[in-house]
């Protein structure tokens, strides 16, 4: 094992924390991911630092909480000049690469206003994220004016599923009792095999491709450590899933929905505007719930196996030695828990994730198997990997918290709460409300028990997780003085963390230090005389007189 | 007169509101600025970013607050990608152009990670915060290490006044009565004449090479339309001035000082700690104020006599007639006002500055010599001159709001409180009360009647300016209903504030219109079958599939 090791960073997408084995689901066995665990350390507590894909990411991409990156919502692009993992692993000779999605948008404007070519060295980095794209595929590629061709697409073709649009067709698309194509953009295709074999799947490719890169950067001298972020695009939709897998669950192993009866009566007009949106009325359906369910069940089940393959082939090629893996998701998916559908809130369902990280290293040996429930947010994976791969720490540009002490059973590590942002301005609960879109956001602070969750322009909503786990009362109206007292220290604690430095990312510990020796520098503010300055200073005053001329 | 006007946008450095006579000083006669408000509007209630120079700059020349950009204490590099008033400018052909101070330092650190060479035409331009220096002077130079010799240096070697350090030795010292430099750092000199003739000082230099560049860009038939930061160094200490401005003024002059004996007792450790520092000890000396003050005054003054000089050269040159003038301060200075000195808080010495903004364009006609009293932000400025040189609003990036509805008196402009912020990890303060640097910040929300002071770690600081203009009875502890209340209120106001976007700067129009057209990019989300999809988009369900193949 070398001084440093590598970093394979998987990240399923909308992968919901309860539907892994080892998180307790009772019917869906994911033993790879288990053996993973078993391996390693599974939180028990991770949170993103926002409930959908492209600012959940951009946050675990830079560390830094979404009010800082300013990356709000899916394809709203990451400003240049906001740094990433790849930038910081980059000055201690260390690699970023890509291989599958990051929902990153280029920065197109910025880069031309400073002059940066996107098709350069330094183009193509900062339009990716900071990674080095082995492989990009963000994995939508609908029939439209906006669909990219990509490397999959080519693969299928090369593999003889050819069509205008591969993807769509056969990767997403079930087949009718005719042969005619059954688009799994709708729900009531997603039990049919997807019109793929397994072996060429977007799961199996990717698999693959990230077996090609690790191959490729073992055979090279100066290949470096790196981390490598295999980023797979199920179990997100479109809901569709390869034999055998699409036949390996129905509405048996389907669990009860999270939900009462209660909540369908909420008076926060927020909360209505979400109940009344298409797809939460369409995941309120119990058939609808039922038929999906057994398809996404079906996509992490085959994840797992690919897993499994590609856990063996690191087993047997020796690079598990020496790369630590972390396994999680960018999101949830409510599946018609609380009523609602995809993942744009913050119940358990949308704002958990399963995190599992296997650290190699001897130091971790007395953690192998522990199950942490410390509070940790997504963005803590940057400064974990930094720290592995030998980075400085960066406080001042980094937001995230080393998970390291965790891995190492060690004390250092804590947090008094967590946080996730929503912009809303897009949506259907934007356009009911009429809500101006720079109001339309939100954000939740989480303590480990009271999670409080604070909607511009209406009331906050409340949950106790620990008197109601299923977040079934809103408390955010409640007049019980102990209610209206967290209520206060919530929102208190809220203001604080707003407060804090979010963009001063060019104090580096350097600019501080000199910033407070300014004494030094000749700018003598408040002295009356020569003898009030020697008495505070300790020095003549005429000592600041150079010998020689300044520098011109 | 073209349709498209210059900006001559005046700024001088730690100018209090209070010290022109337009503004209401009884001995401090301002003919000049004074009769530049009787030309245009006088705003009474203009409020800065930051009570510090860099970082009220870095907001004036941005457009956004402090918790935007990033540089919240002086000398802090404002990141690559920040857009400016320059960079907007230029988007229209038009030019941002520097004579004078900036206090800007250049992120040198994220021009090496974007691969841009900082004396290339983008890198100085980055450097400089968006402007193209025609001269750059912070005009700091003590003798130090960090001395930096300035065209200035040179202009006054050039003009007989030849030494190690030209800036200390002739334009900041005195001689003694033997002939010995009294050098102005020292406050007890501050009554002697400058070392330097008042036609080769600072202010004089500064005004010449406005003029300079004015006469310049008239006789450049591609001058295009500018904006000219004309950036005074002074009466910013060292406080000292050429005679006879030294000897205009004596105690006599000085107004009586705004504080009380309350005051001293103060039980709010950070206000303690402020009156226990250096500096305001040493303003709040009655000697100390009555020596330095008439120096002050006599800064102002020449500084006045020179704008006189100016402004009678544009009306000349026919300039004035195309040219807006706006003048105002980056802050001001307590001169021993509540017992303090410089200006690191939020008192109105401090935070509040002048502003006068003349308008030679028909439409502002009606608005001549008027005051208003609009709670208005430094930050207004740049879309105010962005609106008159034909940019586009960009609300997405500038946080300012144009001032243009009241200088041509309309309706359209409204703000329900201003906001300033400060840092002070550096300071004595933070070092007293061993406060954590990344703690150690402060913000004002004032409504125009409420001032509110959120200090990190301590209770607030509240002054109603309605019962107690002189803002001399701290309401931050009164346990009165109405005083609760109004903290609740603030308190809640400026989480709404904090919670605002301002890093969401790559949200375009178009960005966000392609964003909420997202259900024609052929993404799908929650439609069970054909049925659904028709009933709630009007089209049929295959219509999306293309003709040909998308683009590869």
């Amino acid at each position: 094992m070398t001084q440093r090791p590598n970093v394979l960073w998987i990240m399923a997408d909308q992968l919901r924390y309860d539907y892994l084995s080892c998180y307790g689901h009772p019917h869906l066995h994911t033993p790879h991911l288990d053996a993973l665990a078993a391996r390693g350390v599974r939180f028990d507590n991770a949170y993103v630092q926002s409930p959908v894909c492209g600012p959940s990411r951009m946050s675990a991409y830079t560390g830094r909480y979404v009010r800082s990156h300013g990356s709000t919502w899916n394809s709203m692009p990451l400003r240049v000049g906001e740094p990433t993992l790849g930038d910081h692993l980059r000055e201690v000779g260390a690699r970023a690469v890509l291989v599958g999605k990051t929902h990153m948008a280029a920065d197109l404007e910025g880069m031309a206003w400073l002059g940066i070519d996107p098709e350069s060295f330094i183009g193509v980095r900062v339009s990716e994220c900071g990674f080095e794209p082995f492989e990009r595929d963000d994995g939508l590629h609908p029939d439209s004016h906006r669909q990219k061709w990509s490397a999959y697409d080519d693969y299928l073709e090369a593999h003889g599923y050819s069509s205008d649009n591969p993807w769509e067709d056969f990767a997403n698309s079930g087949l009718g009792d005719d042969g005619e194509l059954m688009s799994a953009w709708l729900l009531k295709n997603s039990r049919l095999p997807a019109n793929v074999p397994e072996e060429h799947s977007e799961t199996a490719y990717m698999t693959k491709r990230a077996m090609d890169f690790m191959r490729e950067a073992s055979s090279d001298p100066n290949g470096g450590p790196w981390v490598c972020h295999l980023s797979y695009i199920k179990p997100h939709w479109p809901y569709i899933v390869p034999a055998p897998y699409h036949d390996m669950y129905d509405a048996r192993h389907v669990i009860a929905p999270v939900r009462s009866e209660d909540e369908q009566q909420t008076d926060h007009p927020l909360i209505r505007a979400y109940l009344d949106s298409r797809v939460c009325k369409s995941f309120a359906r119990d058939h609808v719930r039922e038929h999906v369910i057994p398809a996404y069940m079906g996509l992490i089940k085959q994840l797992d196996d690919n897993l499994g393959r590609l856990f063996a082939w690191m087993e047997e090629t020796g690079l598990a030695d020496n790369t630590i893996i972390a396994f999680t998701s960018d999101h949830g998916d409510y599946m018609g828990d609380h009523w609602m559908g995809d993942k744009d809130f913050y119940h358990q369902q949308a704002v958990k994730v399963p995190l599992i990280i296997y650290d190699p290293r001897p130091e971790a040996d007395s953690t192998r198997g522990t199950v942490s429930d410390a509070l940790v947010e997504q963005i803590d994976l940057t400064p974990t990997f930094m720290q592995a791969i030998g980075c400085p720490p960066k406080p001042w540009v980094i937001e995230g918290r080393d998970l390291t002490p965790i891995l190492h059973g060690k004390d250092g590590f804590s947090r008094n709460y967590v946080i996730s942002e929503h912009d809303y301005h897009w949506s259907e609960m934007a356009r009911a409300l009429n809500q101006p879109q720079e109001d339309a956001h939100t954000v939740m602070i989480f303590d480990g028990r009271w999670k409080y969750i604070r909607c511009e322009g209406f009331r906050p909503v409340l949950f106790d997780l620990e008197s109601d786990p299923g977040e079934l009362i809103d408390l955010g109206a409640s007049d019980t003085p102990e209610h209206e007292a967290v209520r206060a220290r919530m929102s208190d604690a809220l203001l604080s963390w707003s407060r804090q430095h979010h963009t001063r990312i060019t104090a580096t510990p350097e600019m501080l230090a000199r910033q407070t020796k300014s004494a030094e520098t000749g700018v003598l503010i408040g002295f009356w005389d020569e003898a009030e300055y020697e008495a505070a200073t300790g020095k003549r005053f005429d000592s600041l007189t150079p010998v020689g001329r300044p520098d011109r």
